[in-house]
């Protein structure tokens, strides 16, 4: 099968009361664009085309960063969703399969729902997806006769007969691209608010004999975003569901309320992850992992056997091999740590490799930055980095090196040769007395002026 | 219009179970009292009495620390509501206008009710704050006459048909302050309790041909607070209205039940607050600025386009200018970070003066302790700072300039100039080999044994 | 009253998707095996057996580390909960008194139905545990005969009015020791599943002209825990009764919701526990020490006017005298902190003593660890150590004593004197002006290449 998706995503989203346009702003750390076009994306599209319009730019940045292929059109008047449909047209002029048009922020339908409308197209010229409302209020209605969708009313032209009815349009449509297109170039524009809406088309394909069905999902599917309260609304439900997922597929979450995970978190069954732990996007973890409390992940990995925390931070492009162990206050970016390594307190690892089994005192630091450019630091396997060692990169400390506590490293140390930078300590007699007596003694004085 | 407010907050509070009297438990980092000492304060009343009993010199101190102008009496026997409010007759001597009574233990009470309670005062000479209960319990019930409200029913003295009225008395009475002090002397003790009831004044003024009347609010805001379990349902019910408030003024948090604000935080639209950020009292967040995960703030300013965070640590006085920036495990306490300027990880910087665009390693302390006084760092714009420097307080470390990872610096840097104190490394050939092997051994051994 | 506890713990629990025995499965810290065993042992059994089965050697570790006097028996098959109880009959060879059977799977039992049971067993030969279910489903049903228990039938064999009594069993019951492995004896299983179930034993006995009886309590306490949904709703269970009860017990904590609690958390009246808290096992904390937000305690005990945190961590083996303070991103392990003693800013403690009234400054590390041994510190009282203190153990600091910041102390100081291992600093004039334009310059010569 043949499909394309038209992801419309020109609006403005007015009552979001932000610069940012609606389908920009983030739920689970990604664009609500993205995750309709995530949705999407589990139907293989062939073509998929994003209509633009509020700050374009921005928009068709953030799909194409998602994926190239994606093409972007311009609605340059907001005209209605059968005027942002048409403009996909010319972008999808020899394409020949099914369409299906989503939005841009409706982020939470699934790759079930889309499949069964797809699957419904064998039946049916053009597939509605609808929703049984709870409170149904000022929803369009969909009214069935028999199996076939006679059409869709909205609520002000609604009777009271046809109000009572719980059965309510997404908007979500599915047909064939060509008489998809066909069809909108008859919606006419004569109504209250001047539009081309892509409801419209139910009625001129009944008109032409053509057949309309209805699929159903349940209404947490067709959630749209239209204020920050219903973002927040949206978070809300989509942290509910990862948590439930998560139970699901047996990783073991204490206090499952507490933690947040983003749109791709993936975890593997039996890791811990303990209360208080926030996942932003692109963090894998492996089955037996074990993320401690208070910890903060974004773009990593942590392989089996691996412990994290309490007070973890690991940025993009760390990577945790199988048993290594990132503890307290510690931040980790761009470095590998490897297999049964140890950075246990106070520490930052920056651009750097950790070898295998060597162990990091606490308080020390890569010094990566010289005001201008990033250095990289190599720990060798089995070194022992002495507490509060300052490693100035680029450095190299050899296999099985140490480096004693409190030293500068500036020079490579060789493999197996112990590395310090430390001045003689010497115990002045008596001194911390005199000295506290006198600093008392000038607090008083100074009291007494 | 002349306004008085009369606070009663002489009770103990033995439900609370403390030490600690009633009205000074925190609500959102702010004791009871303050908060209806705030509610009072919209109306912006030229004269405010505190009347004070239990532990009163504790409770004096706090409503003079909210406002020096506030006069405090005291109500030496617990004689109830309407001797309380007699006590405050003698600070009121020769004042002319309205009196509002309102409770220290009765945080909730919103500018816009007392405001109609005032305005409502043109029509009834005695006005009383009422809610329709969902449980109306054992409350006070009021029973109306029309308009005007016939009486005050205490529940054990209400037949049925009075129980089943849900109108219920929340205790705040406005009046003109010579006619409340005058009604106040009328009120009489011959009860079960042998107490003198402030709501006796309804009964005296309708024998007195005076007009008595009701204005109504929600009943969430004359909760009122008598145990600890009540003081928990009250912080959550803040906590609940602050996030809502927060959205609806344009805040973004993508998890706004993980933040917790204190009475007085202040946030600017399109800022952005991340999971699970505490906010301590006096916060000034602006536009555009991002608090990130598990921050704490207490005491500072953040400015627009500044990053806090994550696991940073904002103490009093810290202030960061625009495009500042505080990373990760760093404690901010008594300091100004300039435009620009970034403290990215693991630091403490304490009384110090960090200028724009200044750039502080990880590991940095400035040492502002001598174990008798506090001394102040300055660090100068554009200023490198090498990991783990120590800036023994009092330091200048002077515009571009630049100190070497680890040094200790005891005397200024002057602009421009590299500061180094560190001691030469020196690589000791295969001596970490032989270490390791001697430790090893060692332990050995002594297993052995 | 002789007792003896017969805990059932053979079971896998396939539902719990895992390879840890289900009765393993943590909640609030602890095994729920270990809350089995501690609602029983309220009733200071005599004799406690534990039946195990599946992975029999680990539950038997656990059930021994929580009692060394409990007796393990292996159920090498599975038929049923009546022969999971026989095979604990030798174990009690020669024992009289009640057996009370619990269920290694149901930790919310409470000391007060257990001592309920042995109570009726005056007036019945055997006891069930009831419960009156919300929605009773397919729960055995109670048949009663005025104060008798007439008969369990299981839902399947109920008829319509059986299924109509809310009345269900829990599968605890208690019975004279000689008696109960009696009618096991008797026990049949001729049933579907081919088990020998306990519950006929009611009938057995009702056979025998005995009488069996019913006490009820909460349904909450008869939660079995059967899969991870149901264990993440039992630790909510848990957490929200050890909050409600902190809050009865007068400890004050301003966002309740926000504190995770371990199975064995103890904490004194009027001790303020601030959001983002979380328990781990073994923490004592007393009447008037604070908890900051954000803090991780396990195994540790807080004195009376300590205060720990913010994003301060307790590992086992802290003990944190009269008003210490440990303060934000400090680890103190294996340590005490004696009274007065100021651990304030991102510092590693382990294996030391912190003596009265001394300063530890910011970036301290306790090198504790020399890569095969741990060593101690000693710092003694009053001592005074200077920022990025590096104490290399075995050491010791005298009463007194003061270290200058960025030291690295390898040799004991004596009391009173100064230990300085610092190298002078230099100022060299313009250098970093001259580097940072050479970097610069660097950098712009390579973007063009």
């Amino acid at each position: 099968m043949t499909t394309a998706l038209i992801v419309l995503a020109a609006g403005k989203g007015t009552r979001m009361n932000a610069d940012l346009p609606k389908v920009l702003h983030p739920l689970a750390g990604a664009p609500l664009l993205i995750h309709a076009l995530q949705a999407g994306g589990a139907l293989d599209p062939d073509r998929t085309v994003v209509v633009t319009g509020h700050r374009a730019e921005l928009v068709e940045a953030a799909a194409r960063a998602f994926d190239d292929r994606i093409t972007c059109v311009r609605q340059t008047e907001q005209r209605g969703t059968a005027h942002a449909v048409a403009q996909a047209a010319p972008a999808l002029e020899g394409f020949h399969g099914d369409a299906v048009v989503l939005y841009g922020d409706t982020p939470f339908i699934t790759a079930e729902t889309l499949e069964a409308m797809l699957a419904a197209r064998a039946r049916h010229d053009v597939v509605v997806l609808g929703f049984h409302a709870a409170v149904p209020g000022r929803y369009g209605r969909l009214v069935m006769d028999g199996d076939a969708l006679a059409a869709i009313v909205e609520y002000k032209d609604a009777d009271d007969a046809t109000r009572a009815i719980d059965l309510c349009n997404s908007g979500v449509v599915c047909a064939d691209a060509g008489m998809l297109f066909s069809l909108i170039a008859a919606v006419g524009c004569d109504n209250a608010a001047g539009e081309y809406y892509l409801t419209d088309i139910v009625g001129l394909a009944r008109a032409r004999d053509l057949s309309a069905g209805v699929v159903t999902c349940d209404e947490s599917e067709t959630l749209g975003i239209n204020s920050r309260a219903e973002l927040a609304q949206a978070e809300a439900q989509f942290q509910c569901r990862a948590r439930d997922a998560a139970i699901a597929d047996g990783v073991i979450l204490p206090a499952p309320d507490t933690v947040i995970f983003a749109h791709d978190t993936w975890i593997g069954a039996d890791a811990v992850i303990e209360p208080y732990v926030v996942f932003a996007p692109g963090v894998t973890v492996e089955s037996g992992a074990t993320i401690r409390a208070f910890s903060h992940l974004e773009g990593c990995h942590v392989s089996q056997g691996a412990v994290v925390g309490p007070y973890a931070r690991l940025r993009p492009g760390a990577e945790l091999a199988e048993g290594a162990r990132v503890g307290n206050f510690v931040e980790v970016k761009n470095a590998v740590i490897d297999a049964g390594a140890k950075v246990n307190h106070l520490t930052y690892i920056g651009d750097a490799h950790v070898g295998a089994g060597a162990n990091v005192g606490a308080g020390t630091v890569t010094c990566n930055y010289d005001g201008v450019n990033k250095h990289r630091t190599v720990i060798g396997a089995g070194a022992f980095i002495g507490s509060s060692t300052m490693l100035v990169a680029p450095v190299t400390v050899g296999a099985g090196a140490m480096t004693g506590s409190g030293s500068v490293i500036t020079r490579d140390v060789p493999p197996g040769d112990l590395a310090l930078g430390r001045a003689t300590q010497v115990n002045k007699a008596g001194l911390a007395t005199r000295l506290m007596e006198k600093l008392r003694a000038l607090k008083a004085a100074k009291a007494k002026v």
